[in-house]
C-alpha cells in the first residue's frame, strides 16, 4: 500500500509519499510515487500516485507523452492550467481503462488508482486536486486544505484537529510528518524513505525536494517526540471517576 | 459503520463499542452491537459485532436460542468454554451464509459481518476472540492484547503506542476512550453514545457497564482534553531545521 498526502496551504503546497526507489532527477523527475514536472519560472506540477503500480505508471507515461488533441499532444508541461491538468490525468485514467480495464477484470485485478495532483502555472492559481479511478476528481479547499490517498484513515485524526489553511508551510510539514509517522507505526504496507516536496506560492519552482530516510534527524525527532508526547499527554488524562469497584 | 475494540487486559476485559439504540436490560441484554450473557458468579460473555444488520441479528439470535447439537440446543449460555463459544458463534454465521449467502449476492448485498467476543465461564480462562465472515477466528495475546472490528483504522495507532497487557483497567478504559475518540472525529458514521462494559477477571459479574453521551462529563473531559494536549504536542515540535528558505 501507500500514503500520499498534500496541504494546499495559503503559503504554497506541501506534498508527502511514502516510497522506497526512485528513478533520475531531471527537468521532469520521476520519484515512484511523486512525479514532478517543473519548468522554472513558470510552472510546478506534482502527480503523487496510489493504486495498482502497472496502471498509475500507465498513467503518467501518457501525461508525460501526451495525449493527442486536436491542437497536437497534450502533456503535463503543455496544459494551460491546473484545472485543464485534473482534466488530462483524468482522460490519461480513463484511456488505461479502455485499454487495460476488460483484460484485468478477466484476471480479477481491481482498477483501483488515485491520484494528488498539484501545482501552479504563470499567471494561474495554485490548486491540488484528488483523482479517483473513473478519473473525475475533487479539488481541496480552505475548509478542508488536505488530501490524502491509499492508506489514509490512521493519519487524520491529527490532520482533522490542527491543519488550516493560514499554517505556516513549516508547520506544514511537521503535521504531515506526524500523520505519515502514525500510518507508519500501524500498517507494515507503508515504509519509509519518504518523499517531501514544498512549494511556496508564486514561486514556481520547487522549493525543497527531500527523501527522508531512517537516518533523517528530524524525522527521528518527530517519530520520538511525537510517540513520547502522546504517552505523556495520555499518562496526564486522569482515570474516571466512576470506576470505583 | 460502527467502530468496536476489545482489551484483554491482566486485570480482565475492557470492552467498548458505539451505538445508538438499545434495547431491554436483562439476565440476557441486548444492546444494538453489544450483547451481554450474564450468569452472575457463573459466566459472563459479551459479543460485539459490526457489518449487516440483518446478518449480525441472525447470528445473535442463533447463539441465543441456541443451535441444535447431537446432545441438544447449545447456546451461549450452554457452552462450556469460551473457545467453544467462538466455534459456536462461528457456526451460526456459517449457518447465516448457507441460509442468505446466495439471495443477499443476487442482490448485491455483501456477507459482511465481523464480532469481537470475550468473556469468561467459571473454572475456565478470560479469553478474548475476533471472529470473521466466514466464521472463523483470531485470539487476543499478552503482545497484541487488543482486537478492533468495524472502522478501526482511525483509533489504531494511540493504541499501538500505549495498550499493554499489563495495564491497569481504569487505564484501559482511559485509552479506548481516545481511540473511539479519534474515530467519532474523523469518521462521522460512527457516532455517540458508546457502550462500555468492563470485566474484572475472576469475578464472573459484569464489573461495569455505562452507556456515555455527550453529557458524561468524564467523556467530554477525554474528548477536550486529548484534542488540546495533541495541540499542545504538536506546538511543542519544533520545526524543521532543514526548512531555511
Amino acid at each position: 500500500m501507500t500514503y500520499c498526502l498534500g496541504l494546499d496551504l495559503q503559503g504554497g503546497l506541501v506534498l508527502l509519499s511514502d516510497t522506497r526507489t526512485n528513478a533520475g532527477v531531471d527537468h521532469v523527475s520521476t520519484f515512484s510515487k511523486m512525479h514532478v514536472v517543473e519548468i522554472p519560472g513558470e510552472r510546478v506540477i506534482a502527480l503523487l500516485s496510489a493504486g495498482n503500480l502497472a496502471v498509475t505508471q500507465a498513467v503518467v507515461n501518457l501525461v508525460n507523452e501526451g495525449i493527442e488533441q486536436t491542437t497536437g499532444l497534450e502533456t503535463l508541461a503543455s496544459v494551460p492550467g491546473m484545472f485543464r491538468a485534473a482534466q488530462l490525468v483524468g482522460e490519461a485514467i480513463r484511456r488505461v481503462y479502455v485499454k487495460d480495464g476488460e483484460a484485468m477484470q478477466a484476471q480479477n485485478v481491481a482498477f483501483d488508482v488515485s491520484f494528488l495532483l498539484g501545482g501552479q502555472i504563470k499567471g494561474r492559481n495554485l490548486r491540488l486536486f484528488q483523482l479517483y479511478s473513473a478519473g473525475n476528481f475533487i479539488e481541496a479547499t480552505p475548509d478542508t486544505p488536505y488530501l490524502q490517498i491509499g492508506e489514509h484513515k490512521y493519519g487524520k485524526p491529527i490532520l482533522d484537529r490542527v491543519v488550516r489553511a493560514d499554517m505556516a508551510l513549516e508547520d506544514g510539514v511537521k503535521v504531515v510528518l506526524i500523520s505519515m509517522d502514525s500510518t507508519l507505526r500501524s500498517n507494515l504496507s507503508v515504509g519509509l524513505p519518504i518523499d517531501l516536496l514544498v512549494y511556496r506560492r508564486d514561486s514556481l519552482r520547487v522549493g525543497l525536494r527531500r527523501r527522508l530516510t531512517e537516518e533523517d534527524a528530524y524525522l527521528r525527532l518527530v517519530r520520538d517526540g511525537w510517540s513520547s508526547a502522546l504517552r505523556e499527554a495520555y499518562q496526564r488524562l486522569p482515570r474516571p471517576g466512576w470506576m470505583e469497584d
